[in-house]
């Protein structure tokens, strides 16, 4: 279950408050140079920013202890490694027993009897340190194809970039600590999350990514599609509520004749306008790949809550006091960026 | 890639204008009894309806010729054929030079140089006659375990069903032509498809799928989540271009103590509200599991369009005569239904 | 259970006495010239010769109902089925209550309550008739890539043809009912069945494979390594005890400066012996792959045997007077060429 | 290539010069306590015995980094990892230029030109230290549902252990280096590996396993049959090249009057022979699983070789100088229980 892709797969391991998380990744060809200034810009991209993110603070080293001779892969699994330096799991023991709401606390123990609640234990956002990780390596990979990706916060809480955006624009986010687009769209979005934050609250918003350089024809089709495995690995990003690609949910109003995007002669085949979001049949058309996630508010709110108490089998309250990020969002941008860097670069190696 | 699930397995084949399409289903338990008019029931609901729909007519007859002894599963695959018998392909070699926009032929032709254009070859949504009756032996695998599941229309391009439906709403829709719930939203619907059609012109909607009965826990975790696998299922449906659990994309305009689903007690634990579709950390917290998918217009439309002419490298036109249905929406409830069962059934078997 | 392959992936379905076996094929490149005559030839190989073989009479016509346009593939599934006509299943009931010794009966009827057992149903050795026509299919495919396989008879009970044997040795087999390289070997072999069947007895033997032209490389490694997934697949052969590569079981007598087999320069690097049988690290070496397998006297023999009688859970006898081979090994060896085929053609698609 | 089950999961990685080697184990059941002791045993018996083993000396300290919580699963994946420390790779850059007879070195440089060649990078035994690791919690797993598995030198060069053993016989054989059931067998085997190691030479051998324990049924069939996993796993073991159930070879040679074991009466239903190794139709018959593994001498050794220049593409030498086992029969032992526990231990997570 810790398992995505076939032929480039990572495995990830590790708990929110074991002694570390990492993952193995497989299947990134041998001769291929790594750059980890790169893997620590991305790292960086996740981590909580001051102010608007988390207080706990991890500084995320990366560690790839197995698969790179002198920097360059061996084609062996690539083993990597991140510590938990600041967990405190103090906090967490209620739970068991006041299940939060929003939180995979409640199924979460009836599966498994041996749950670690701590942080979330195996459920933890803190896994989707590897994944980054893992991802950065995969952006790598596939830059050598000429594929670029880049996600950028489309909206957070009410706040929503109403823009166009492509990947230039994208781009600029890594300057925004929300990862919006502009300066504008950043202050914005930094007031909603402090809002949220001042009243014991949180908020949730959209994710947006834009990938360029796929081939026409490039990714699988049925249930090996580029569209259905992209979704699957989004939707396994904790908080992922909703995936659509290109117009998504208001292509069902529109009208074929505007929904289809004419096709036209520009140094090969182009299409005017991008409803499909770059994917028809479950494979590029050539046009840059564009879809965007859903992410629900961060569950863990300091406001009081109604909750049982499984003990007893009565109605309870419950108060999320641990430190936590009143909006998942900007974080999020990284990961929806490395789990579609690590699908493409499988279909890849696929053959698809 | 035609194929579905690990356990209970779905392996597809066929084309729209081959002999036949069926699949191989494997992984249904020994001794179960099929019931083959509950399939014939599920098979007439996907079938274009007189007025909204193509006048292909296919009888769509199920012929299960494998796998059953008298009716009751022998634990071997199950072979599943349905005839094609009112093809006509001559009206598709034009789009091998001009493809169609909205269609796959562009990457399929960029893929698969020997690819059969005919009806849309192996992309035909006649693949999804097979799928649904996979789907609903399955549906009567999960029964057994009390899991119902029903979906129906929640839009037509822009005839919005607004109001909240349960099960029990949702299983009045196979009394509807459209898949609506209600007899009035059942008319203004159709209404809403035929005066796309009369302008030559097709829509596109949202379908929405309620599953009763999951228990808590039900379901993998991270990339073998339950919505994971549900999303990559439905993506893999043609002309899908969203996918949303609960409040789905509206979730990110919410405030987390809005959207966090409070627990109370009431015979075993229960959520007040319903917010994230059934779903906490991948597994259904007991709550009905609900999500929604957008579909596209039927890319096939009369009026002219703007493509290429690839042997010419120019800007040319086409306009697709062929028999197609104006909305794919009505039938796609049913494939809908029936890959939910699938991914149910395969998480169920593989103990998840 | 039923499938072989990963992206040339088979999955049979069908049992002894139902209406037909066969299986789907998956993977095979688009465009491929299918040339049904060499499929025709392969099956007759794999019929039973009168005088040595069963008399149950199977004229295994090969259907492609899917997947070939005017004999070329489409890239889509293949669809093979060959009828079952000639079955006869009123003498195996008996079986259910007197499970016959060497047969799947006694385990398949504790995992299956609902086993058919006529004809050993689905372990019916009936169902490598669809797993040799795929298997025609991949030699065909590889054949291409300037890869062929060729399998005999090593041994027949106490028959043993001791001589070395190349591939165009082998190829003399398949003029030889008993698949012997030599006239001389099939007569004495012929006898050695004639001798078992006259008593009501039976016999096993060993096949032995040879493949030419796998590039030095080719292949998987560790869990995927070529030799691993040859292995895995000839032991699903009904009735296979075992596999080795090159000396095999002799290697362990062997000291490493005899056994280890040195190269030289011949156009390439060569081996001047083929211990290894053309495996080191489980890829290709460049030399000729070698295995044997070796596979029991067919466990139906019309002599009484002791059995249990599972109503009653006393000691009872059997005996078993169907229509069956007195010796596997000759109708076998078209088998191992089969899935060897198939594996080779699944690693070569897989990029191995 | 690096994984090894599909519930049960393995997944190895490092190499022999690397800083460690190491898997992650999936799908172990949360809270199942681990025996850390008991892993430390299995470790102790795959460690070279001085005199006849190589002088390398790895502690073989095993690390679980992940997944236990004060000893008991957690449900999540374990994290295993062994350092290397006693790594010298001086002397085996020549081999890039010289590759050695019996060795990966030729075929691993075509297909990984990156390839770390020290210490046989990847393809080194030394990844057979996590296997044995992983093996052992696999083994702790599967005794708590009765199942037992105990493997022992059957032969080593021309000493042939001629002796029936049974389960207690085989268990005896830990308390001797050369892992043989007896004394005396013992004093044979280390003088057979003395002999050879004192020519420079090596020796081949032969491993027997017994399971004990495996209820009538189990197991999957066909291409998920018990059989065919175990052989694939056991053929992945470097320097395997042969696998046989019961009589295995030797039962090509019998009638079927000899080689069909009957049944009878006896708390259950019993064979009187077991010369299908326990193993009908894929499935456990329920009598004791017996495999055996044929093991080519060492291909390291420190007589002159017969190899090429690849540089000049002449004739050449190569005599290897490194540190190896003259046998590497004797470690071997635990490797094959660890792939057989680890197989059974998946396909009981399976539901085969």
């Amino acid at each position: 279950m810790y398992q995505l892709g076939k032929k480039v797969r990572m495995s990830l391991f590790g708990r929110s408050h074991g002694s570390c998380v990492g993952c193995i990744l497989e299947g990134i060809p041998a001769g291929m140079y790594v750059d980890e200034g790169m893997i620590e810009r991305d790292m960086a991209l996740r981590r909580p920013h001051t102010g608007i993110g988390t207080p706990r603070r991890e500084e995320d080293e990366v560690c790839i202890a197995q698969g790179l001779v002198k920097g360059v892969t061996d084609g062996g699994p690539l083993l990597i490694t991140i510590e938990n330096r600041d967990t405190d799991g103090s906090r967490y023991l209620m739970f068991k027993e006041t299940p939060r709401p929003g939180h995979a606390d409640l199924p979460a123990m009836a599966k498994f009897p041996h749950h670690d609640i701590r942080g979330g234990g195996q459920f933890s956002g803190r896994l989707t340190a590897p994944i980054v990780a893992a991802g950065s390596i995969a952006k790598q990979m596939i830059a050598a194809e000429g594929i670029g990706i880049r996600a950028f916060t489309r909206s957070v809480g009410g706040v929503v970039d109403a823009c166009e955006r492509d990947f230039d624009a994208a781009s600029e986010s890594v300057l925004h600590p929300t990862r919006a687009c502009t300066e504008e769209m950043d202050s914005s979005m930094t007031r909603e999350i402090l809002d949220a934050a001042s009243e014991g609250d949180s908020v949730g918003g959209v994710v947006e990514c834009i990938t360029v350089g796929l081939p026409i024809g490039f990714g699988g089709i049925w249930f090996e599609s580029l569209d259905s495995e992209i979704s699957a690995a989004v939707f396994s990003i904790p908080a992922c509520k909703g995936v659509e690609f290109g117009r998504g949910f208001g292509i069902s109003g529109m009208r074929g004749s505007e929904s289809n995007d004419p096709f036209y002669v520009d140094e090969g085949v182009k299409a005017r306008t991008n409803n499909m979001g770059g994917i028809l049949g479950g494979m590029s058309d050539g046009m840059p790949m564009v879809f965007r996630s859903a992410f629900k508010p961060t569950p863990s709110i300091a406001k009081e809550q109604d909750t049982v108490d499984l003990r007893t089998m009565t109605n309870g309250k419950v108060a999320v006091t641990g430190r936590h990020d009143p909006c998942i969002v900007p974080r999020a941008v990284s990961v929806v960026e490395a789990v579609t860097a690590l699908v493409i670069a499988d279909q890849m190696r696929r053959g698809l």
